[in-house]
């Protein structure tokens, strides 16, 4: 993992850039283009009319089209904010209808399968550099796009090997700067290994919970549990992509945590509260550690 | 579970109230019996001098003391909020230096053990009814006390068989009331059952996943890594207590969660996408139907 810490000269102001997928993701991309002045036209690509028009009206997009290969036409910057198991089939369509040498990135949850299908594979020059701002939420839709989701947010940008170094990164690194993200590079596998700990694990286990709590408990849940659950009101169907596409890594972390839940499991079976301590102590350590 | 939702007449100004423990709880019932002009005389009392400072300091008590058999001499009612493995002994201390039908409540995170411990042990008509206000966090101290703590939260009064019509119980429900709650009356059972489920094995999965995290990941976390993981910062040896005071109920609680997580990696490793959708949409119809 690198951390870029060197200034760069600001991020030219691009003529047009194509956002596909108008959601949290792409509407806030929209909304910080347009109030940082970086775009002067941004059009937004769907397959929802009403969701075009909820973005339009949010002003996340000057244009829209159900359209891709018209939408991203004359797009120097296209950004991919779909759902992951659609992110490579819409880069290959747009890099055969955008301009030649177009810069094309995007901001799916796992990276691997997608930048490794697509490494070599572009026409005319056009270059597809992944990132993933972590930036989610349990929220969706363009009407809960903010201008500032980005600000002060980790964004992961992902070259494949030959990429790491090209003027493609450089300006995927320079555009999420931009949106006011905090930039971290690292190669694809390092990315999906890391986050099934961070970000996959979690989800799974906040839905194993929530998944477990009895209709007639509800009246009792307080702050902790609405705390420890809160991301299993995310979209059933983008995680089922997101656990398919990152298998292997999630399994792993999986097999991590229910070792500690075993031991949890033990000591508490055989009344070793030294053990429940020492374990909980450490949990806290990483806890405080990381902070609000 | 029975809620009452009868209109009762206000509680009248009690003279002097006794906190045993100023920590967070303790802390902010004598901040709201104050801002709310309950008491006239609040004691704390606690083991550390420091501790009780800073509570008379923050305006949580109105004169403090390192000695219960002192403290509660005066008083008509004491509030117990002391970590759980404390609070039975407490009680009974309290019970035999406090005023002839003295009325003890208690903010422990489990029941069944206390109340059945107490129950028809105490001598010269001390009442003690059992209570557990869910306005936890993961903070502590009476720094963090707030006045408004309780205020919409639920407190479940739980108590033993005989006491649960009796005029303690319903002193103990217009006490926290009175301090902006709502009650709801159950069993000491049927609370531990409940709690395990929707505090305890919450706060167990978090302390896993957050033991789980190795540090190099720590960059990488975002708001779904800390909400997820929030009350792991809590005290280990508070949770430690909790977690063996209600053994039996998070063991099965614990049992439950672990089958909905085979089941999810069941279906990861079988590559059965359906299923995880389904588990996943069942999470998040009982997230959504909690809200916030």
């Amino acid at each position: 993992m690198t951390q870029n810490r060197q200034r760069h000269p600001p991020m030219k102001q691009l003529e047009t850039v194509a956002i596909v997928g108008v959601g949290l993701i792409g509407g806030s991309v929209g909304l910080a283009l347009r109030h940082r002045g970086l775009a002067r036209r941004v059009v937004g690509i769907g397959r929802s009319a009403e969701s075009l028009k909820v973005a339009e009206e949010v002003g996340a997009v000057t244009s829209s089209t159900c359209d891709l290969v018209q939408g991203v036409a004359d797009a120097e910057l296209v950004i991919v904010c779909t759902p992951v198991e659609q992110i490579a089939g819409q880069v290959r369509q747009a890099a055969g209808a955008c301009r030649e040498r177009a810069l094309i990135t995007d901001a799916g949850s796992t990276k691997a399968q997608i930048v490794r299908g697509l490494d070599g594979q572009l026409p005319r020059g056009v270059r597809f550099v992944g990132s993933h701002p972590l930036a989610g939420s349990e929220k969706s839709g363009p009407a809960t796009a903010t201008p500032d989701l980005f600000e002060g947010r980790v964004v992961v940008v992902t070259p494949a090997g030959a990429d790491a170094s090209g003027d493609g990164c450089q300006e995927v690194r320079e555009f999420w700067k931009a949106l006011g993200a905090r930039v971290v590079q690292m190669s694809p596998e390092e990315h999906d290994r890391a986050l099934a700990v961070t970000s996959h694990l979690p989800h799974l286990v906040a839905s194993a919970l929530a998944a477990a709590t009895p209709e007639n408990c509800r009246p009792l849940t307080a702050t902790g549990w609405a705390d420890t659950t809160r991301v299993a009101a995310g979209d059933p169907e983008l995680w089922t992509q997101i656990f398919s596409a990152n298998r292997e890594n999630v399994l792993a972390a999986l097999a991590d945590f229910e070792s500690i839940v075993s031991a949890l499991r033990a000591a508490l079976e055989m009344r070793d509260a030294r053990t429940l301590r020492e374990i909980l102590a450490d949990a806290k350590q990483n806890r405080d550690a990381v902070g609000n």
